[in-house]
Order: C-alpha cells, then structure tokens, then sequence
C-alpha cells in the first residue's frame, strides 16, 4: 500500500543527497523535509562521492546543467550504485539543448538509475536520442491523454524494460512502469502546471520513498508520484480567492506536511495495467 | 494598450532564456509563469545558444555575476541579436563592483539590448561610467521624485537615445524611455523595497511582454513596468495582519497571476512625456 | 538589551556581504530585509573585495561548497579583517565531507571570525577537526540537552576561548559564548527543524546585528539568536490548520519583519551562565 511506503518515509528520515539545479532547489529541499526526509546539496566533484556515502539515495537533475557539476554527477552516480544506494534521474530539459540530451544519454548509460522520472517530452528524448521539448515543459504533441493511453502504457513499458528502470512519465495522467507493470495515476491539478519545479519535487521526494522502501522501489516511486498529486488536489482545496501560484506552491508542500498513509490511501486515485 | 500587452502573454505563452543570479531565480520563473510566459534558466556556454534559439526572449541579470557565466552572457546576447529576439539587461549592482560596471558596460557595447531596466544608480553608472551604487539598492540621493522629475525625464530620455534601447529606471517613480518619450508611472508600493528581487521578477517579466508584443517594445515595456507596480499594490491591499514581507512576495506573484487586460488598464497610473 | 540591538539593525541598516549556498540564499536576502539590513551575494574572487568594502559585514557560509568560491571565501574574509568588519562564519555540513571539515577548519585559521554559528555537530567538528555530522543536521548523540547542559556550556565557553570568538550553537538550546560568559537560550520551536535554512538565516541576522552593533558583538549575536527563536514562536502562534513547513518559513520571516525592541525584550527567554 501506498500508506505504507510515506509512512517509511517518516520513520526512517532518509538523508537524501541532491545535485539539482539552483532555480527549484530550496522547494525540493523543504519538500524533502515536508515528506519526512531529509536533505542535503552537494554538486562538488571533490566532495560528493563522501556526501552519497553519508546519505540513503541520490537525486541528479540537470535543470541547470553545467561543465562544473557533469563530473559530480558521473562521480556520485557511481558511488551511489556501489553502495547499491537509490539514484533518481530528473533529465529536465533533454532534448531542448545538445548538451542536455547528450548529457542525459551519457548518464542513462553509465549510472545504473532506479528510477527516472519526466515528462513525456523528456523521457521521448531519452528514447529515441532526440526530442522538441519545449523548454522545460512537454510539448503538448506529446502529452499522455485518454485517448492515446494505450500506445503509451505501451511505450513506457518498453522502454522501462529495454533501459533497465522504473519509468515514470508525470503530465495530466502520470505512468510509473518497471517494465511490466504500469500504474496509471489520476491524482493532481493542472495548476501545477504554473508553479516551477513540482517535478524537481517529486524526484526528490522519489529518492526519499525509494530509500525508505528498499524492498519495492517501484511501488515507493509510485507512491511519490500519488503524495504530490493528491497533495496539488489538497493544495488547491486549500486556496483563497486572490490566491495565485505563489499560494498554490506552498499550499502543496504544506498538504505533503500534513499528509500520512492513510490521507494517502484514501486519496490516492490509480489502476495498474 | 497596456491590458492587450498582457493578453497578448497569456496568448502566446513566450518562452524566455534567464541567464540571471541564484538569489532571487525561483521568483523570476514563477513570475513568469504568472504572467503567462514560460521560463527556462541555463547558463551554461555550452549550451546557451541552443537555448536562447527555441526561446522568444532572453532576459540576462548580473545580479551574482561570475566569471563562468560571464562568457554565457554574451554568447546568448548575440545569438538573441542575431535571431531578432527581444533581449532584457538588468544590470544589478552595477556601480558596486568593478567587475559588475566593467561586465555590464562591455555588454552594453557588444549586444543590442532591446530594453536596459534597473534602479536609478545602476543606470547612472552606465551613463557614466561609474556609480554609487549601494550594493543592490538605489543611492537615496539618486532617487527620481517628484522634485527633480523634469530632470530625470531628461536624462532617461538622452541616455535612451544615445544607447539606442529602452530605457527603464524603476524606483517610487518608474521612468520608461524610448528616447523620445517617457512613460512616467506612479504605481507600486514603496513596502516593495522590503522583498529581494522585484526588479529582478520585473526584469524578467519585460521579456516576456516585449517578445510577445514584437509591434511595440516600448508600450510593451511600459506594460510590464505597470503590471508589476499594480500587482504590488493590490497585494498589499491582501495583507493581512501580522503579515511582513515574506508573505508581500507571494501576494505579489499571486496578482500578477490574477492579472488580466482589464484590471491592468483600470489600474494603470501613469502619463506619458 | 537585545531590544536595542534590533532597534540598531533597523537605523542604521547595515549592507551584508553573503558568500552562501544557492539552497537558502533568498531566505537569507529576505531574513536581512526583514530584520531591517540590507543583503548583497557576491562569490566571484574577481569582485568579493569590492563587494567587501562597501558593505559593514560579511556572512560567509559553505552550505553548496564549491572550488571555485572557496578562493573568494579567503580573499573577502581577509578584507573584511583588515577593514575590521564583522564576519560570521556558518560551518554548514562541516564533519559531513572531508572538504567541507578541511576548509571549514582552514577558513578558522586564515579569517579572523567574529561570530561562529552551527549546530552542535559542526561546532564539535570545528573543535575536534572531525565529526559526526548528519548531513547538516546535527547529530542526535551530539544535542545540547537539560541533562549535558553544564558540561555544554563549559564546552562552548573553552572552545569560544580556544578559538578567540564568539561561538553561537543553535538547537532546542540555543548557546552563545564569548569564552568567558555563555547565553542560554531557550527561545524557538522544534518545527524549525522542518524548515530548510533557518540556521542559514540566522547567521546572515547575526551579521547584520554585528555590523550595527560594534560595541557589542556578543550582545548582538546573542540578540540575533533570540530575535529567530522568538520569530519562531511567533509565527508558529500565527500558523493555521493545513499549514506546514513551508507556511511556517514565511511566517517566521513575516514575524522577524515586524519585530521591534520592545517585542524582542518582552519575548527574549535566557539566562546568563
């Protein structure tokens, strides 16, 4: 049960590591702490692989990717699957510059990640080695809708199994696969779409659940993706007129605070396929 | 009109390249998103060209300059110049620092900016050479009032000229040039002064409105100026007590969210000379 | 009284040179607005001697250690020696990283700090030249308690001594030690805990009220520290069903913002030992 696993969460207070970009870092850092981890920011080559050893689980998202920090995160990625530690890929932006993309291939093939989690433009790119994201958000080409749901369970389930790796795929219907197994999540609010970094959020918090729940990382991250959903539902109950993004932001990091197995469970709005 | 400015933002959702500090980023990619444009933040000389070419408008802030990024800045400016996007200079602290006068005139001298917006001593210090900053904020003997007005408008309107962009000198009175006329506008709150990085959230917000307004830079300029005034006083009016400036900040954000065509042209406080 | 520093803070509003992690960096801008100081963030070796020299304190602080500032750590920490201003060092993750420990220790034997803040893991890390620090948090083994407070405060008062100033350590019991006097301070909430940076806010506060107390640095750190804890208390009284973390850390902020003399003297809660 999805309860279960943010209930692991809380009681084992997973230190989590994270090379992240410096525009969403602070949110992913109180989310981290809203959940019940706990974090820490490291993107120093002479540092990280002793900051990974001290942590639960690594998070690498390349939301504002440089030369300085590339080297960090092969280095960490590394340490981390020695130590058989949880890694979580954000590849923000793949596909909107040569650096991303190529960047992002690389690290697909020489970390092992336990989960990588983004929007469908981001994870296409991964896929077929080339992408049109939009900036940082999906192009809505793209999107995961009703009507093209099939094709892409479909999709992220080959491509979870042919890379090795829990696939979740976040947008209006969220997909999170292992390759054989699909969950198909409801949970969330458009909205979410106007606040930057709900989705350096929620790897964030993936590296936490998966931490906290070694014996099945798949239905940790699927749970993840369930806590941030249902807490932008929450979150938007929440709203006061006059009430804008900025609200809606800390409202849904304050609905992660509050929340618990069984707010979780019940709100949780999913099916397996 | 000002309100078709912001309509025409929430229409055609401009992408915007920020290659801006790390204090105050997380409030420019949600005021963008507020506004109805879209942001992408990268610095990186390896890829800033391939960003800046899928976007509509390029938005460079000084605000904590380094050597690493400096390179990022004009690789992005003129790749932006090239392509005819709309490119925003906010020359944060210029005027406090060698490096900050040196960097933002050599800039000003390499790119075409399409609007240069900063505080009254940032923009002495590229009339002149050099500055007295005070560290991020206006020098109080510097300050445009309603005393020395005809002689501010003067000068913002030769420096526009001369330098060949628009001009925007924000303080308790904003002062918006294109070299021949002068938007003087009186909106705002003098409380916003209490949160970091309005000017920066306002800077980015000017790319926003000029790549989606490409018939009127200086009336698109000008909107944005309003915009952000107009939104910090309806945010006040939101305050609520024992509320401080941590609070203003979103309140803020969260007008801007609410803004539309109506409100803005309602209540827009300005003249033009 | 500490109402008096406060007071100092808001009159003479003192410029704060920061070299900070890009994690807490607005909150640190918006605490120092907030408490009536004036923040500028500067890392660049090229420009912290500049920056340096026109601000009235430093605030240097490894939260996202990186080779490229720790040269700038150096070079502004020297001149703000030689221009006597105040710098506060906050150890962030020292014991945690064999970089974060070497340089934290090296920076204590070039810079002359006038204050010293960490939680009780880093500063046993600075006293013993290693440590057991939990990310950066501190080690539960480690917390200043009731039962260890006399040997806690013997230790703060030897180390304070050892090292030659001021050592603030901040948790459920706050201690601030000029070696021969300690400040116990029993302000604050455990939710801070759950809040990213406060500690980091903290130390930018004490660099203010340093700065606009000269006479008394000790009485200044100490108001300082009394000034978070209490704003802790305050917004905690003010937080709403549903509210959390990240509630919480504007409504602290919001509580500093309209802290004076007299609430500060009113709340503060300490003894001296």
């Amino acid at each position: 049960m999805f309860g279960t696993c943010i209930e692991n969460v809380r009681r084992l207070v997973p230190l989590v590591h994270n090379i992240t970009n410096y525009v969403t870092v602070n949110d992913v850092a109180n989310v981290l702490l809203a959940c019940g981890g706990s974090p820490i920011m490291s993107d120093e080559l002479e540092e990280v692989e002793d900051i990974t050893a001290i942590c639960a689980g690594l998070n690498i998202n390349i939301g504002t990717l440089n030369a300085r920090t590339i080297d960090g995160m092969f280095a960490a990625g590394k340490k981390a699957n020695e130590l058989c530690h949880p890694v979580v890929f954000d590849p923000v932006g793949a596909g909107a510059s040569a650096l991303r993309t190529d960047t992002a291939l690389h690290l697909t093939e020489e970390i092992k990640f336990t989960v990588i989690r983004g929007n469908i433009s981001e994870i296409k790119t991964l896929a077929f080695g080339n992408g049109t994201t939009k900036g940082v958000d999906a192009d809505v080409a793209d999107e995961v809708t009703e009507e093209n749901l099939t094709e892409s369970v479909t999709f992220v389930k080959r491509f979870a199994q042919k890379i090795g790796c829990i696939i979740a795929i976040t947008g209006a219907i969220d997909l999170v696969s292992d390759g054989k197994k699909c969950y198909v999540i409801r949970n969330g609010r458009p909205e979410m779409g106007k606040i930057t970094g709900t989705g350096c959020q929620l790897s964030g918090m993936i590296a936490a659940f998966t931490a906290a729940n070694p014996k099945d990382h798949f239905e940790a991250a699927a749970a993840a993706v369930c806590t941030m959903g249902l807490a932008g539902e929450i979150g938007f109950r929440h709203m006061i007129k006059g009430e804008g993004n900025a609200a809606y932001r800390g409202r849904i990091i304050d609905a992660i605070y509050n929340m618990n197995g069984d707010i979780l469970d019940k709100g949780a709005n999913y099916e397996v396929r």
